[in-house]
């Protein structure tokens, strides 16, 4: 059996970006369908009921708990039944309570709450982590291969055909999250592709650090980042001031939205967001200077308030950040149980100038995670240019 | 006294690319005047002629030889006149005959041919390395800056905005040298960029390797590269007998022409450039597997091919190839003398993703050489998207 | 007039790390002497006293404030004296009370501190930036030089055996702070090489965040780092568990120091820093699990946390990390009075695989800085094993 | 039925490099034993002759040609016999000639050369590719680990650890090539450990190009590179004439050997070279200036003369050059038939500071390469402090 995802995309003219074949069939990556476990098989029958046991303190997980993944994870309760986790996270732990599961991480236990056992992955301990739901593998089997690893030299056509894709369906029927680095505020280009993507409902929440909120609000008053115009690459006379006095400016006027309408802001990605009610975690870091008074300066607090939007999530585009990127991912499923009970996958995109930082995220154990190797800059630039067409 | 470069550029209307504030002021880099030396000047007038001596051997220069920069260089004879060498390039020398300064490299020399001596650049021994002609620095003089060095942060929308206006001013008043790395043909839609670049006349001559005219070919031919489908990203079964394969193929048809008539091949970069009869250079390397028909199997009869070029070149655009990069970085002049005997500058991008390749051809002294550190793939769909609108 | 810094050294022979030629003379980076201002001359007897303005509010700065660099900065009183700020740091404010300077972050201003006024950095509103207080640059003033810049090909061999020099010094002399990036622990030599360090002497504070306490600490117990064994390479079955159980047992435990009791560690950093007393500031962030308890969850708690030791240190080494590497880098003053008034350089090392990284804190300022770029574990078994030699 | 290796390796103290646990048991790599296929299986008894078809003209294979791994690789004749390719190479063809195999590039097959045909690789057309011939996978099974890619972060202690034991063992019984990018003569004690490794026996072959040759020639002349000192890190004023003027000398005195003589070279790569009767191949590039009269200018010369040096191969280690490290991996078999018949896997290790790097060539075939990722200048140091010890 067979569950399509109800996804359903126009056909499209591609009409001018990377303009090659544009009557191509695109065998959507978004086309994925999800397939249960078949839990009537002989293995699940057989399988026991999952353990549990009690949390022996606040923050503090049990001897031989399960620490869940980010791919759909059913536990077996004594009734017989597979219970779907309702989201998964890299890491946690699954809490069992009135009929329900729950995943969190440890630190948020509660004294005595049952907490599952096990750490076997195929139903031994009536665990089943069901990590081929969407895509069966077609590896190629010669022993020899060119090219089996992805690097810059990766040909990036389908990615951005695919997330174009992608981006048109989850606008209107899913949750786009982004993830900023502070590079993206640099670039005259670039800060203005991210406005456009927000003003036009291709971003229903955006996550960043002190650094590109004010690089962002450097640039609508003074057209610079860090003091260096952002568009003609000229370094400003006494220009790292201007880092310093939006800084100060901002913090004067008492939150971002004051600032804006002080100092008469007028575009950018932060303006964008005030305007059209984006909601934005800005994460506090050690690196930062002023900072502004939206920043969470707790990070357990900002992750906190990043999970939420991590389990809304329908796609992740991580942007020239490895530490906000590594961080979302850990949090983010694989999947998502949408409103009518179907289920559907998470898209992740981590864009990046090195193969270093891709992998670091792959490392962490988020397979699902694709690399797009390039230039921040030219990435939005690209997106946006499809997309305004 | 300044003599400004002849070159007009047309008021445009930047449509959609980079969509910023489309009626901004362009302080065009295209726009640079050459100021030459006002050889009227006293410390001028006292400096003494340059001293001369005879190649001792073939290939060998004589002692105290002075060596080139890319630079326009002035030699002071007898009679008092500065002559201007007619094109500079990195590390070569300077040949006095008939009147005349030949720039060549050491190796070519001819026993007895007169060299010019001196390790000085201000006149001190007759020769004057003319460094400051188009430009003059304006570079902060703060104690503190931010910034002050280029890497994939630096914004690049400028850029981009200089090379369109360069590229649409050099299709018919310059000559475009492309030094291409093989990943440029590794993906659909920076191939077809590619081709549309050389097709709508803004290539007049192609430099690169074997490995991108193979891969070239074998993506016109299977729609892979290196046994990888440059659309899907899928690896062909028994695939890497796909660049064997056509490695043979061409071979045995003899030339890339002919393969192309023989195997119906009817895009790709090979293909424009045959079929718009643009000259390219294809240098050998050790990691070529064929090879194909047309490469230079001697590496400086290769480096002779190609310098024919970049005595010609106007604008040098090297993309993803450090090896090329090098070598014809090292051999292009800063500085063009036009017919009309006006002078005006040579651009030269690299454009790559590591920061290390682009310091490494600033390191060998080309430091006129402008990075732009993004995916090649990016940046190729980027250009042509813009000219192509 | 010229103060030289109260640093000797002994003629060292050098046994056999780097094993070149063992009586050369070594132009010692930790000689260099301290040239104050002369404040005698008529440019700074005629500058004005500077002018101060209160803060207008808690954490915020008046208009015009003069912001710091990290190198030694002076400012005149009506009285006409100069005073010299203590300690320096990137980006922070000057406030004047009761005849001393206090340099502190815009954000712990209290209403009506009074601070200094004014942009200019050479007198000309009372305030001098010193920048050229301990070497005057010696930079190549040929037009054409190679390798005017940095990489991983630059030579490496007179950097290390500086900072020999400087670690045996600063050992009995100094404040040596190192600042660890979690890559220090997944190597079984490179964990023991910091172990050792440690335990002789070398480390008088250690800044870190909750991987690299965390991937030790599992070092320490499993004998793996991320379920990686720390010297075989090999991946653990469900070695993914280690990480994840060690947390919770160090949680369990309450303390480093009670999990080292209880499970009976014998060996690692986070070991030698409880058993020698060394103090570590561990600070939080949006990717930690777990956290330990140690971690300070507040990013600008951890901050003054780090400052502490910022203004104490003689020798800064960074590994690894770019997120500590810039916090730490930002509060780093870039000279340190001692307490005999002379005054001495602080050095600053970054240690990092990637130029980008290096480049970044140069880019924001700290000009200081010195990049070795190579693999962190090779570095410290370097040192290691030459100062246990 | 497994034959072991003949290679004893005597007990061993670690007295300071990498001075973890001493009385460790090394798994060590070459102790790996080689698997002889079992032909009397019924699979291979079933399996046809291998096809074989004439080269129809000279640089051409054959329709249907069979292309090499760097694996053995087994085909049956009519007598049912299953002979051995005595090297492979990637992307060669099997000659069948006197009852014997060849393994040979395309562009040197003579017409009417018998050539093996078919792109099988289990015997299905009587060929068979043994690449589990030394080692079985021992992969994690679990479907979630961290870190299963290698990076900059991956424990190399290792590593080292078994490449001291294979250079101590190949020194006598083996042949070790090293392939070297110029880098390894920019700094003075890596010039001095790989002059120090092939004085003591460490190098039985050396490949290299025009570059590092000229900088080790103008360090031992100069003791600089590129005009930069290789101690002190200073640009020496008009260095850059240095690295010509050692040019301009080399190819005046005609040859290496003369040169070292005429300058009085005491110390360096190429003098060890040259005192110890080292071979060594320089192959030439595009990049080149110069060049040095032993520059082969054929870069299929070249190939040529490095093949030679492949086919003895028990050990290759290649630093900071990715062309002469895909050059070289390409022709090198991942075994070698001993003279006493016995058959031992050839170890193969790239160093150099980029996972690019490191998978460009991964991704090129030579599964057996072992990357270790690092500056080359700590990595030579720390193999000859470790062997000279």
């Amino acid at each position: 059996m067979r569950i399509a995802i109800p996804i359903r995309l126009p056909n499209q003219d591609f009409e001018y970006i990377r303009p090659a074949n544009k009557a191509r069939e695109v065998n959507m990556a978004i086309n994925l369908s999800f397939t249960p476990p078949d839990f009537s098989d002989e293995h699940f029958m057989k399988a026991p009921a999952a353990t549990m046991a009690p949390s022996p303190a606040d923050g503090i997980a049990p001897k031989d708990y399960h620490a869940t993944s980010n791919f759909p994870e059913y536990v077996k309760l004594e009734s017989g039944e597979w219970l779907l986790a309702p989201e998964g996270r890299m890491d946690a732990v699954l809490v069992y309570k009135d009929g329900k599961l729950k995943v969190t991480e440890a630190r948020r236990l509660v004294k005595d709450e049952m907490v599952v056992i096990g750490r076997t992955e195929n139903g031994e301990e009536g665990i089943f982590v069901h990590d081929a739901c969407f895509v069966e593998a077609k590896e190629s089997e010669d022993k020899f291969t060119f090219r089996s690893r992805g690097t810059r030299e990766t040909p990036f056509s389908h990615s951005y055909d695919s997330l174009y894709d992608i981006l048109k369906h989850d606008r209107d029927h899913g949750h786009i999250v982004w993830v900023l680095g502070p590079a993206v505020a640099f670039d005259k280009d670039s800060r203005t592709a991210m406005q456009g993507l927000i003003e036009h409902g291709y971003c229903h929440a955006l996550m960043a650090g002190n650094a590109l909120a004010t690089h962002d609000m450097e640039a609508a008053h003074f057209s610079t980042g860090l003091g260096q115009d952002i568009y003609s690459q000229e370094l400003q006379p006494l220009g790292h001031y201007n880092h310093l006095d939006i800084l100060n400016a901002v913090r004067e006027a008492g939150s971002i939205k004051k600032a804006i309408a002080q100092l008469g802001i007028k575009d950018g990605i932060m303006f964008a967001c005030e305007n059209k009610n984006i909601p934005y975690i800005l994460a506090g870091s050690i690196r930062d200077d002023g900072p502004l008074p939206e920043i969470i300066r707790d990070v357990y607090q900002a992750q906190d308030a990043m999970r939420k939007h991590a389990r809304k999530a329908t796609t992740v585009i991580t942007m020239a950040t490895q530490l906000h990127s590594i961080a979302f991912g850990n949090m983010t499923p694989s999947y998502k149980v949408q409103e009518d009970g179907t289920i559907r996958p998470v898209y992740f995109y981590i864009v990046d100038m090195s193969e270093f930082s891709a992998d670091k995220l792959a490392n962490r154990g988020s397979s699902q995670a694709q690399a797009i190797l390039t230039n921040v800059q030219d990435f939005i630039v690209n997106i946006w240019n499809h997309l305004s067409a």
